[in-house]
């Protein structure tokens, strides 16, 4: 209830600060049986990872994941799996000239205000390097779904500044460092990266994750629908801003005749759903964008306060990415695998009885 | 965890169908000592209620709310307060034809292939009519969040089709059928309608919350951030398909130095986060848009499939919004309300003990 | 987390007050397809009803349940549940006797001074008539346990003050007032209640609880063991001072030796363990006993305070039962049935895919 | 849900198993500004720890716990706080023999049955090693606890097999290795443990919890109730298989005029209730008991079966407590400190806002 569980029946709960000792995480509810190792997670926090493309911050973090519990033997037991990456490079310099700092766009001013103490060394718990452990959750989810169930979550750039995707090459998401599927927009987003970086400031980013193969019935009415899940799930992703499910805000103008998936025996003519209805999946791909802002963590100069009541000027220095959402792809696949493989588990809860005799399209 | 609960500490439980006996929830966990009656409810269940403008459905509900349980001689005692409203007006019809019918871009096909049986009559629990009782505890979270903390949640329509307003006056939102703060897009918004009756189709919509004086400090780090628990709550309501927190998707195109609300000792200078900053309010308004898709219950016809696996086509006939987007400002008024209410009570419960001296802006 | 909610899976939320105008309940995540009408659920309620014996209070309820929602012709349909039951001889009597008095035994202290007002009517929502709808709720979970898993729940009075029965006849249970499996036990039981009767005075009582036919398998390790779960939700009822699993405090005196439960492949050769061995069934009977104190509702004088802070002498006339421990007994197969319910729910939510070829016993 | 966290506004989910890498928890929830480093946790760790005196198992590890988040310079900032202890003395032994045993009174079976696959080393998941993270919370807890609100949670020894202490004398619990109160029974639980480890056999145990200067209100109506919950967090402590609330089983022998604790302007009378009226505490000292078997872990053989379905001879040796009783006492009291710290935190949640002039006995 204090916010760091995410999860029913799949259960991931986090601990960990920016420039603390480590980060972790316990995953409770992970079916019995799956063949799980390190290396399976190991993949996804590099693709995540700071300092492995020019394009993003140069903190050097192995993100070596640890399984501490939950796997014997190579396969996990039911019980609960504890993960730990430590922090390597935290590099203990002085802090204290942001220590009284509020950074605007950043989570200081509101921590200090809750908390009344907070750990102000790059962000403490509120920095986006708590993803990490996300990833490392996320990835078993992805394993569990893609393994037993045949389900695939992938996720990709599709917008950054005014460059937009025009195609979807699934093939070209790994082969750039921007996860962009369309390889004719690489070298704008290379551009616009290096600009922004001789100018010391950010833009922001949309991201688009699709799960495919999902079977129809995940999801629970009234308010844990599966597209109120996801929104929570992605939302709560650092630096997110905005969720659409499907078509999103291009509803607004849409009419029913036009929107409504019509169906046919051989399946739905159209997917403007995003493959949820009612909040139950549909058995269509899943498909939500999200939009994350530009971080405040630039050299640009700006105005802020202190703790101390005092008006400052502000110059974020260091290791800091132009683009945020880059290195939110993996995040984003491990947060609505994290969510689709809780609502499997709740769905064959409470309906493992069930027969129908409908075909399925 | 079935998802018919929403909240922790002020927690919501609903039940009903569309064409059920009635309608009810529980609230729990509702401070003792509010002054409460039916009527404190009766308003907003009134600006929600079909039938009572010619632009929404005309069906006819007096939607009235009886308190059963948690209140004594005027006062919320603490215990979970019943509240029930009858179905007057289910018109015991014959719905053989729609039996077997799966309706485009409704619930139909997924909560079959969900639990095997449904409830047919008009949606049954996926129906719209379900929000009644979030509007319900909605106006308790509502009257406590204003008495005792002055906090006020409103709500108007933004957007319906390509029609957007462009001044936002708050007196003019209940002169009106259309919730609009823009008393010159009203007549826009009227033909618009219209017209959509006579070609027997809908349209999306786009609505703006706002809540004003909430207190700096509500939300938890990581995943119950509370842009993730308004995201949901909003996600929740049918027909949403996209949320937005502060300048929402316009952020992919922002640059940092533009996006970050710089702070000075006379407070923010901008409110481009709306109000949320690492998850936890910032003290400034709270401000979110959601997108709400144009209702597939229309007499257009449309392709589709039985539960028997066979084609068919559909018309939507009976009494249905051309825009749902109207009716649902008070139920997003209700749903942000009962998320800052939830909030609010996990702040203090937690961090009641919390003393500091720095101002707040 | 109001308190007014069990289960995680199959969750049950109750309101209602003794003097209010209605007890209800949602149960939500019931499995669909389960044939269920008020007749199922009736039947426990008759047996817990008031005024049925002269054994027990005399209040006259009818304790008519009606299903609001989730049943669709005949059958439960996955959604939420509500039940209601109308309070139909409340007596507005006259409670300002007791308005300001701190019964002893009873919560008017502790509400008084949790919240700050409270229903005094009867104890309000602390009154052991709340107990109704968990009757209706756990026979919900009776029927689908015995119906889809063939799982028997059952409670009798194993002893009333000094006086214990001898033996288990499982036919002789509704045979009596006292749901006493021993027929040669019912004349001093009845002799007992008489004469506390004619001293205005009460006394406590212990039932037992047994599950038979359940699966291996049930409990989650560590905190949501299974008897860990029982012992909460046996705790719950008004009353109960006290939970036993097997042998229960019997076990601080016994060996190792003479305690564990030897395996053979004809199954366990006892069973000191109540049928659960590291928080998980083991496919023995679930056997648990509970203690019931005496009620404070009696005509033998009392000292006490009121809220003014004023010393006073309580005597509680009324319709009271000199044993609430006889009517507890369908309230513990309720509990029980929903706690195995829920874990069954959450057992295979987790482990569906689990395939083992070791033999059960 | 899936078991491995307790609590709703303070929340201690653990991993770990006997045998594993190293023990874990995260605590969510903790109010910030709480002073606390290790040794605040370790004095509680070694009272639980293995290998400290002749009387318990001969294990050997130095339970070293580490905080690896949620404190900065010495005080908890209100973030999730990850707790860990490597284990240093696994001794990589050869597990093979019974790697396909079902030990008696163990939860072998269960888990396997459960899971299809299970960690043998030590009993994995099952092993009471596990409590050592339910120790470091609790020492969290019983802090804040004290210091902030005077509350203080103490247990001890009240019976050994039929050897019962005869005073509480509170000086003495820390001044002899059983945690003993009454320092004439030392010598007589000193050779029966003697005489126990002679014989290979084990015996079992009563424990007494008591929670001093507690404040009225505490506990939620009506499942949730403190009597309910404290059973439940005790009830899930390795080998209990009974709890009590003050006077317990001892109940049902008592008449109403005797149990029921009169009120007086200078307090209660009595405690046969335990500090707990209606679920909620009253103000006087809560006191708990509970039962502990007598540990399966012996020497004297016993039948059992494996899971290839053979009949198998069982004998335990290794380093185990004749009495895993006394080991309990740190392991109650943080149970019960978990407890109470949750409800507190929840009670404020929803009560902050009381205000009543009625004074507290």
């Amino acid at each position: 209830m204090a916010g760091n569980t995410i999860g029913q029946l799949f259960r991931v709960t986090t601990f960990g600060e920016s420039h603390g000792i480590a980060l972790g995480c316990i995953i409770d509810g992970c079916p019995p049986g799956l063949s799980l190792t390190e290396k399976d997670m190991q993949h996804d926090l590099d693709r995540r990872r700071p300092g492995t493309s020019k394009y993003t911050t140069q903190r050097r973090e192995a993100d070596e994941v640890k399984i501490l519990s939950g796997v014997f033997e190579g396969q996990t037991t039911g019980t609960s799996i504890g993960l730990l990456i430590e922090n390597t490079d935290q590099r203990s310099k002085d802090y204290s000239n942001i220590q009284d700092l509020f950074r605007p766009g950043h989570a200081d001013y509101t921590y200090h205000q809750k908390y009344g103490v907070r750990d102000y060394r790059g962000g403490g718990r509120s920095s986006a390097r708590e993803t990490a452990m996300r990833v490392a959750a996320g990835a078993v989810a992805k394993k569990y779904l893609k393994q037993i169930h045949g389900i695939e979550v992938r996720a990709y750039l599709s917008q950054m500044g005014a460059v937009k995707i025009d195609k979807v090459d699934w093939e070209q998401i790994e082969q750039n460092a921007f996860f962009c599927p369309d390889a004719d927009k690489v070298d704008a987003f290379d551009e616009l990266i290096r600009k922004l970086k001789k100018e010391g400031d950010s833009i922001g980013a949309k991201l688009t994750v699709v799960a495919s193969n999902v079977p129809v019935g995940l999801g629970e009415p009234v308010f844990d629908r599966l597209d109120a899940d996801v929104a929570h799930s992605l939302m709560s992703i650092n630096a997110v801003k905005g969720v659409e499910i499907g078509d999103g805000f291009e509803v607004i103008e849409q009419r029913g005749s036009q929107h409504r998936d019509e169906m046919t025996l051989d399946g739905f003519k159209t997917n403007h759903a995003g493959g949820i209805l009612g909040g139950i999946s549909s058995g269509q791909n899943i498909v939500a964008h999200i939009a994350l802002k530009p971080t405040s963590s630039i050299t640009v100069p700006g105005e802020t306060i202190t703790s101390k009541g005092e008006s400052a000027e502000v110059i974020t220095k260091g290791r800091h990415d132009p683009c945020v959402g880059i290195r939110a792809v993996p995040i984003a696949e491990a947060m609505l695998a994290i969510t689709l493989m809780d609502h499997l588990l709740r769905h064959r809860g409470q309906n493992a009885d069930v027969v129908t005799t409908t075909p399925k399209i």
